[in-house]
């Protein structure tokens, strides 16, 4: 099945537009999981049971397992496998590198780990990113514009009248016909979102910065949704996972993310 | 001491701009390494045994250990513990994200791995960059103009006159009083290598391509230099350590890699 059509599915069979990043930090979970032999996958397998019915897709931030050594990438491989099939995995890798070692790259997150999607870095340019756009089962996220304050460094900057991230978008649009290719667009820029969203009405946004980081729900939704009020991923971490350190901290994420995704949905309805 | 000390006396011991990029595929390396329980860390064992007197600094570029799964960051690390302590140990990662993810990669490549130098990309701007910035004892290599095809995408759009990589070197250099930024500079880009050397009179330079993607060895030393002759750090990679498949791989390594350099320090003694 094609990356867009898997996506739309997960999306209308659980009803919603939210990615949860599991951004599992070993430091940050609750206490009493330090018992099992591998906190950090116990701890995402109870959050993947508890909200798997309520998520289009699961995002992993490949820092938070490569941090941990050899052991965080068996949980990160093993976590994949917690994953059911029909929801989108996408590895927030924000890789890119010259052509052959961009392939070792591709090898890694498509191939060793199956993921659906997989962030990657714009700055090197088409070849650095081709070997991600073999086939249309699995996607790449452009970073266009992140969601930090960083951003304004370079992002921003204006080349013939217009921003970085918009050549960044409209040049890669053409880079592949598989309908491969989606962006990163941080909800805390709802008009920059939009302005993505009409150079690219048919790609998929993955839009982080709604939890922690602040950006508002409202233009997420508005602005980041196709015209079938599809398309958009969007995804909290922090304020999901760590809704509780406690006991029932799996509990305490689904009720967090079951909000997210009803306000997600509120939001959709009023605007159809 | 200081990374930059650290590069400058690695440079003068060794006499040596030559940095080896140790890019180890395992389909590539000679077959008869297969019976070695860790043919990729055997190999770079003995490429290492065989050219330490030769280099001033090996690169290790993480998509050929990420791609070999877990055993992979095993060789990564133990390949590092191969690396005289005099030598400069480069992780080739091109790393970049929010605060707190660029935080986790900070603490593997600079705590956990203990490299002398990370790469990391520009595009996400100063607060993915500054968690790398800790001490002077560690550098960054940002990556300004690569050595790839790709690098005319973006890298050279003009910004008020100017080339979008002269602005990330010229705003990144006031992220640190600590001498420790550089930046990745392509071979195959020889006037405008010059054009950052002038920019930044006193960054170190990671100089890629000057072996199997054809860039003027004459150029990278005569305009990736400091007034000193030193700073710039002249990469190859698959041309020394593939230069044969047989059992005298690292020899013929060692003869290579004796070659580059003394074709380097020609070039310096002319322009000197």
């Amino acid at each position: 099945m094609s990356f867009i059509s898997k996506l739309r599915n997960a999306q209308r069979t659980n009803n919603s537009l939210l990615c949860i990043g599991l951004d599992t930090d070993p430091a940050k979970i609750p206490s009493f999981l330090r018992a099992y032999g591998n906190p950090q996958l116990e701890f995402n397998r109870r959050i993947i049971e508890a909200t798997k019915d309520l998520v289009c897709a699961y995002k992993l931030n490949v820092a938070f397992y490569e941090a941990a050594g050899e052991i965080g990438w068996y949980s990160l491989g093993q976590t994949l496998l917690k994953v059911p099939p029909h929801i989108v995995s996408i590895g927030d890798a924000k890789r890119g590198d010259i052509g052959n070692s961009s392939e070792r790259y591709a090898k890694t997150y498509l191939e060793t780990y199956r993921f659906d999607a997989v962030t990657v870095s714009p700055y090197m340019g088409r070849d650095s990113i081709a070997p991600f756009l073999g086939s249309r089962d699995q996607a790449v996220f452009i970073l266009a514009l992140t969601s930090n304050p960083g951003a304004k460094d370079f992002q921003y900057l204006s080349v013939d009248g217009r921003p970085l991230y918009e050549h960044v978008v409209e040049k890669s649009l053409t880079w592949s016909d598989q309908k491969n290719i989606g962006y990163v667009v941080g909800a805390t820029r709802p008009e920059e979102l939009k302005a993505i969203r009409d150079l690219a009405p048919g790609a998929p946004l993955l839009i982080p910065g709604v939890g922690a980081q602040g950006g508002s729900l409202e233009d997420a939704v508005q602005y980041g949704t196709d015209k079938n009020g599809e398309l958009a991923i969007i995804n909290a971490s922090r304020s999901i996972i760590y809704a509780s350190t406690g006991e029932g901290f799996a509990q305490a994420a689904r009720a967090e993310a079951m909000k997210l995704r009803d306000a997600m949905n509120a939001i959709r309805a009023k605007s159809m």
